[in-house]
């Protein structure tokens, strides 16, 4: 049974309610086991981040989704710091061939999110693995990508409660890209 | 007195509306003389753009704002289609240290504009001019960058007349990045 | 039996060259059709480019792989008009969750061809493709991926014949980049 | 006198010899003060950068400089809790219409560095700076630009020792930056 894990940074909670809807997504999907794993800023010292046991799940993973705010215009440094730590693995290119997607929030529609999103893809790339995005049109009736984007699913929050913020068509969208993400990792490990 | 060129192509008329309300915005400042030029199709054989009388005007130029819709996630193909003809420019390095800067219009809030920008800023790194983005906070009370763009100009427009999109709040965004690029012409030529 | 078709466009010979490597590795893999595609300037009027054999030989393919010169920092205003023509695709997502990649050349070692790379991957973001890239570690032994690109192939190739550039350490890299791409069509639509 | 300050982190010691010559280059221009300022893993916790000296430093330059290797394809987990920690300056556009330039290091030739580079201009340009790049045509007889990059300086540096990697041309390349920005930051507060 394929396994699909989300890996995300969740800096005021607004990314976790995304993270979730993403996993919720995912979970939808018969046959596909997930993982929803929080990067904590505890596990990072001088900007290293550290914690065997998430690499663990992660190397067990058929498909990792990763997700981060948008902070100045880029990932979070907690996340980049996952990323630099998982230099390990690019040298012996364990992830090889594993699926990849990505998601992020800001607080302005655009916002620089894509930056983010190209970062993912970017890192995925590096590993070699295989990325899938949104694979949705914009501005749907039930708003299902309202932002606009593709190579995977944004949300926009700002200073709200993380209870109304992202808004329930952004978490709509992140449904729809963890159904996607499991779909591709079934078809992928047939 | 520094000379504010806009260049653009529009498939539709909407890129024309952003782009006169970013020559207005250059012609608010006193002392800077501006161009508003438009790319023509029909300059365009087999993928080549050529009109000497275009880049005579360029070549005058103090600062060059170049403006395109967003197709298929990057700039359009006529847009393009000058971009390569600047080649003989690049080449002598002859527009060097000129002020340059970029707007986009695509019919979602994001809509892979940012694509586009860092397509107009890469543009502008390989001639050696010095970028100039928008210069303001997102969201503002008065719409201005209400998209949350900040290497250049953004805004929304799709099936809707060029009459009434892009909207207000998209046009005073495009004054202001006209604004601000005139009033860098004239500092940096003072 | 999964049809790989690469689809580019050339000015001087060098991409073409590359495109050939491409195709080369695609067809070494048993149980993979390919097709090697030109994007003919006189299949481009102002900058709109039409050619329905063209689209319909990529409409029953499995996997598209696109390459272009970078020009200006991006990708060629040729293979753009290409671009911005397949937006009749685009609108029925016609070409959803077939495989993507690509490819560039352009005369220095990084040169701005991973600007036309990131292009391409948007592109196939917004057809809802799945991109596939390179899967090879930065200056192997051999020469494949001397540049250090990971999103696909880039090759170096400035003023020479193209009997002599894109090198056959580039033409190596595009094999390899080729047959990725096909062993990854076969799998997927196993 | 304009205050030129190069702020960077170096993993290995790379970036630091690349910073120097980026200061050289600064420095070398007649009325022109200079910092060079190191980012210290030390100042990070749980991914958050602190250091209200060095922001006192960088509040009174009129041109900042940022380095980083690129590391998993962008800019260091600590460079990135650098940038994160500039929010506060952000929010209130402290830095706008200063002037700013990068440069980035990896091992391999291309590398990814163009991302760093991207990532650089995204800060700046959120931060309202005014972005200045190399300004040098590539590979130049004196190595100057050897790579291939235009929006800020590349250098190429893998497991060799800082005393020979990045070599001559690569750190010439960086003293060409630190000269045009030095020179930029004289001409746009004359």
């Amino acid at each position: 049974m394929p396994t699909v894990s989300v890996i995300y940074f969740s800096g005021s909670g607004h990314t976790t309610k995304l993270a979730e809807a993403v996993q919720k997504g995912a979970a939808s999907v018969a046959g596909v086991k997930t993982n929803l794993i929080a990067i904590n800023g505890d596990d990072i010292a001088k900007g290293r981040y550290s914690n065997e046991a998430v690499f663990a799940q992660l190397d067990a993973s058929d498909a990792i989704i990763f997700g981060t705010p948008t902070y100045m215009g880029g990932p979070s440094a907690q996340f980049k710091a996952f990323a630099d730590a998982t230099g390990g693995r690019w040298f012996g290119q364990q992830w090889r061939s594993k699926i990849a997607s990505g998601f992020s929030v800001s607080s302005s529609p655009a916002g620089d999110k894509f930056s983010t999103l190209q970062y993912l893809h970017t890192l995925a790339m590096q590993h070699s693995m295989i990325w899938v995005g949104l694979g949705e049109m914009p501005m749907q009736p039930n708003g299902v990508n309202r932002l606009g984007s593709f190579a995977g699913a944004t949300a926009q929050a700002g200073q709200e409660s993380p209870d109304v913020a992202p808004n329930t068509a952004d978490k709509l969208t992140g449904e729809v890209l963890g159904k996607r993400v499991a779909e591709a990792a079934l078809r992928w490990n047939k």
